[in-house]
């Protein structure tokens, strides 16, 4: 399965703006939260009917309309017109392949972006798309599964007094953002303490193992990349825009994240330095292990080589031959064959190979 | 055959503007086909004589003329003639070798770019060019072989009602692009996935057939990039592209190709980057068979090699050799055989070759 | 341990702008010190109080304060509020793994950087965090943990009578950033010298020691590029910014820190491509000492194991081996075996082996 | 020799616009032509005396002065004198290893470039300086020899009625260059063909022949890359110029040739990324071989190596050797041996290393 | 001792702008030279006071003080008082390592530079510092040595008549550096050539010592870059500089040294480039000989193990061994052998290892 491109053959040939699911479904029934609060008031609630979603969107208080689940094209389709969204919105919110993006639209801001997590089973970082609606208003978000990622800023939502809630949609939205940035680092962190352990590994031990993990940490250093990279410039993008809907007071905490965002990127790309260095120093210490192999090969060849020829001399069967005869050949015949391990050792011993 | 650069050697000495066709003729015959639709009405005709181009040039219906084959240098000044089209135009429509580009011309905006497929018998990448001329009524199409690639869109435009229609010359020629760029997709998919396939066979058995593979999927690759990076930079002008042949309607759907675009160069180079990894790990791979075999070599040799030089001591003939006649001499002599052998073993195992 | 970014679990839920201490608690007691001076008068005092800065906040001296220790988040919130700093500063200030940057507020400018020193125990380049705000009248320093490092910068100041004292708030921190870029480059150059003498021993014996000094060196140089490539952005910026808290006095100080940076950085690049192009020589080195075993390998058994094969044939006990009988057959036997050896060198001398 | 940069040891401690040739002689006296054409008129005269050229110089007809060879600097230094040209010009044509450039001048341009031919004995390719000063009424051209290059254009011009010959210096000036740009296409394609062709013997047959090969290529693609990358950005800037000496009729060749000049260079740089993909593959073909060797080597010793050490027990002369004795002794020694090598042969076999 | 990086430890703790030398002192006393003349008149004098710089710097006549040797600060520190120069141009000047830069004070433009020789005996390229204050009557430059660079610039002032003497400052300025940069691509083409003519001997003998010419090489080639790169952004600056100190006249030289300066540039670039190449190579060929030397070591081994062998059997002393018998056997023996060693023979034949 191409997991850096998802498939979408079944959008081949489809209009452009036609909003069909593209993705592989993650929960049964989708789900549907809404969130309403203002200065001192916090209600939430699971609407019967989107679209009450309208009455939402025209109240001053701050909605938050999450929905897990994007496999429902239907409930998708009748979110979007509620609240009037653009047709290339509600594709991209259902085709769960695209890029990061910042896109501007006339009275929304919309946000497509990854949100990563660290499958213990598989070993895997899994990315689940995240579409942001950012409206006057309102926010909607769209997840491809339940997750609790929210749930800190939901709770922070319900306690807090200050900044947290008297703030708007905007600064709801960074806050998630925020969440989600968190994770990143969180999870290149936890990654990158696995690729520092592995050095010392590489050097003591250059096994079959050790390569495979180089490999899958690399795919896996890609794949966050993958994310992030496009994250940082939908936040510069962001900074720069010059959006009634983004008020000055969230300002520095977007510039604030984009540092963050730039660190991300930064540190990714010495862990991938790191792995493709571990490489090199992983066929260093292979050969290495070859030459250590070889030495100890040659070194018994070479002196047992000349020794068991000289023995092959005396085993010949001629009819006359000397040295058999004499009492003290056999000793002569030992010593010399210890004389010529000692040259041979000697010899090795000088050229440093013992 | 230099197939990343097509042959101009007839091109040579030619005068700039003039209309030599340049690549290997792929139809026999090359076949026109014109569309003329406005909100109500299609109609789709074979034309007998192309200057009834003229006419369509003058009404306000969307007018799509669509030439299949470019070797006929004939037909393709005639139609340039009957629209009025720069030399230079004409020229680059007929020389299929062309670097993928947009040019705003007075009246019109002339688009290249290659169109991929993948020829599953050589396993191939085939790049065609496809060249579009968009004037204010009119769209004019060349491809260099009878294709079904934009029967959807013709379909579509047969079939729907709104956005389809009613729309202008603009958004059936991104209507068009869009093809194109799905096109791509769908292709780095597929290759991709074999890819991302590759890395299990590359880590368990790097044969030569692995190492001709990744050697053809970067070649392939480097194809597909040189198509698509251009195409990028394309949606990007046509992006910042100021005409009034574009109407702000279609801008969005622009920008969504460009991160469409963004998206497949990106990819492609991840695919790249991994397809140089594999090469690595090939390496390493064979470097560690051989390291395997030679210890194996190792370990025989010298285990045998000491015992075979005892063997051969006690098959000297001196005449005088006291170990020969004691009656457990030989018992003895085996005995030492077996010791000699296990402190071999012994010392392997302590330096972890066995 | 993941070096390269700081564990902040502790923070991942947090409420943006909230004051957690991420790190490692380097010193037990957080210290506070106080400068005060101006023209004519210096005086060093130990607060008792923090909210006595706001005394220092509203005169027109020069106000230093440095606070050695980040840990102490009671200490840092007061300091905070007393100088009336930005919520997110103060969370920047104890997140001590913050990438190098420079914020503008309304009234001050917020530095963080990291300041480096090689332990020679574990010989590793350690980086501490330091965090600068610098406003009208003061100039606050915090540092993870007491250091010998502004010693300088305190003493000239106690002594000088011209440029040091009679400057103001930005020359100070003018002259601390210098400080912090000496240590740059003095960290730089004695990493580097050992990086230069590495060649010699790279060339000569490449042995494992070598290749952990490479890897452990690459690494380092590593670490100091995350601190230092984001200082010179930092300083570029810092000379960029059209504050009044900067004076135009302290511009070509600036300009000339922004030379060292860049030459740093520089400097940095060329070393780790030199330590890039020394595992490159180091591996051919492996292999070639791996050549040399082999040629003589090659050599010893290529000339004995003919000569052995001879002696064998003449130790087969043939009832009729004619060879056996004649008087001189021994001396011939010997006499072959002697040619035979003499060809054998002839041929590897020939083909430049020997 | 240094062919990537011209031997200019005499020119070391030269007066800067002095103008002393620099470079290899080709010819042995230099040739000058001279071409004055209008709408309806050409003439084509070899000038006794250059100060013609003045005359040519305020007439209105298009002068097209052509000199092969330019050691001559008497000859040079005349033209410039009688064309009023800069110190710095006349020497950048005499110093023939100028890098690719545009200069603006009072009243003139002048352009510097590199002509490739390939020299098929040498399997090398050559570059040769053109220069070019593009006035208001005359057209300079300088080459280091006589070739035909430039005949096509000239016969053009005598023959066609329209675009070549009406138009203007300008037109002719950007004929030239498109014969050399033509040219750079065709050389590159041509090397590019062997280096396509290359692959197929990369991968069945690594041989030092090979090897050679593809440094040859690699050499000859980074000559050229040396002569086309400078002419990317030289056509760039013409086409950024505004000099009324270019008029607006002329553009959009120029753009055209922009794009021509960008595709150079990037196939250029693939194939690059191929020889060195090939220098890898190249290797590990190498390596591949070696391994396969291995394997047949510690196959027959692992096989032989037991055998031989059994032959040799039963070789030893112990009095006391009582399977020597027995009648069918012979045949069970024959029977282990077999069942020995089988034994090995299985153990490879099961390894997959048969 | 570190060659990229001079030793600043001296200067650790200094305050910015003090004049302390930081390099190694090359000559015993510094020589102060001192040059004025105007139009018609040309005096050269060794001043006994250094204050009559005043005097010089007043008057309207082109004034040009050299110093040799920066080591004698209290002298930089006379120099720099009389001519009134800012105490960070001082710092600089006697600070042997600066990065080359260009810095426009008020009324001065400030220059540092690398001077390269290349010193035959160490076979290493040496760097001195070549500090330039341009003024608007005077010129200073600073050298930490005597050399004989500058007698060109200084003979043609003596002797011409023309552009020479009476251009002022700025083109005095211009021919130094010209004769820098000519400098610069003497030593780049004198070690281009030595690399050049390495590719032979890469190719054909893989040595030790050529492993280590690719190493100095390469570590020469970054020590010019490090000198060159910095100079292109140099004179980049100073053809954007604005200065009244620089007249239009002298731009078109500036320019044509850009060209120079960046020609030099991707010329180091590419020898860099080769130089890597030529690593690649030479371990290819070191693995060659491997596989060549390996290749001979198995035929030996493949031939004579299995006959080793049979000549073992035969050597046997069982009592029944039937084949030792007959009259013949000892022929048949050899034919066996001899067919057995063919058989080896064509199979590595086949297997095209012979």
């Amino acid at each position: 399965m191409a997991r850096f491109l998802k498939k979408n053959k079944a959008s081949l040939h489809r209009t452009p703006g036609s909003v069909i699911f593209v993705g592989s479904q993650k929960m049964d029934q989708a789900r549907v939260s809404v969130m309403d609060y203002d200065q001192g008031d916090l209600r939430e609630l699971e609407p019967k009917k989107i679209d009450e979603g309208e009455r939402f969107r025209k109240t001053d208080t701050v909605t938050w309309i999450n929905v897990d689940g994007v496999h429902d094209t239907e409930l998708i389709m009748e979110i979007g017109r509620s609240f009037d969204l653009h047709p290339l919105i509600m594709e991209d919110i259902v085709h769960t392949g695209q890029r990061p993006k910042v896109e501007e639209h006339d009275d929304c801001i919309f946000l497509v972006l990854k949100m990563l997590r660290f499958d213990e089973d598989q070993e895997q970082v899994i990315g689940e798309q995240l579409s942001m609606v950012l409206g006057r208003t309102f926010l909607l978000t769209f997840q491809e599964q339940s997750s609790d990622a929210f749930d800190s800023v939901l709770a922070r939502i319900g306690r807090q007094k200050g900044r947290g809630k008297g703030a708007g949609i905007d600064y709801l939205a960074y806050a998630l953002l925020d969440t989600v940035v968190d994770n990143y680092i969180f999870i290149i962190e936890n990654l990158g303490e696995k690729v520092e352990d592995l050095e010392e590994e590489v050097l003591s031990s250059p096994s079959q193992e050790v390569l495979e993990k180089i490999t899958r940490y690399k795919r896996e250093m890609n794949y966050i990349r993958k994310a992030v990279r496009p994250f940082r410039e939908l936040v510069q993008q962001l900074n720069f825009l010059d959006s009634e809907l983004i008020s000055d007071k969230t300002d520095p905490f977007l510039k604030d994240m984009q540092g963050l965002a730039l660190q991300s990127v930064e540190i990714i790309d010495t862990y991938r330095e790191m792995l493709f260095d571990y490489l090199n120093i992983y066929n260093t210490g292979v050969n290495n292990r070859l030459n250590e192999i070889m030495k100890v090969l040659t070194i018994f060849s070479a002196i047992f080589i000349p020794l068991t020829f000289i023995a092959g001399v005396y085993g010949t069967n001629f009819t006359y031959l000397p040295e058999l005869r004499y009492k003290y050949s056999y000793f002569v015949f030992w010593v010399v064959l210890v004389l010529v391990a000692l040259v041979m050792v000697r010899f090795f011993r000088r050229r440093g190979w013992l």
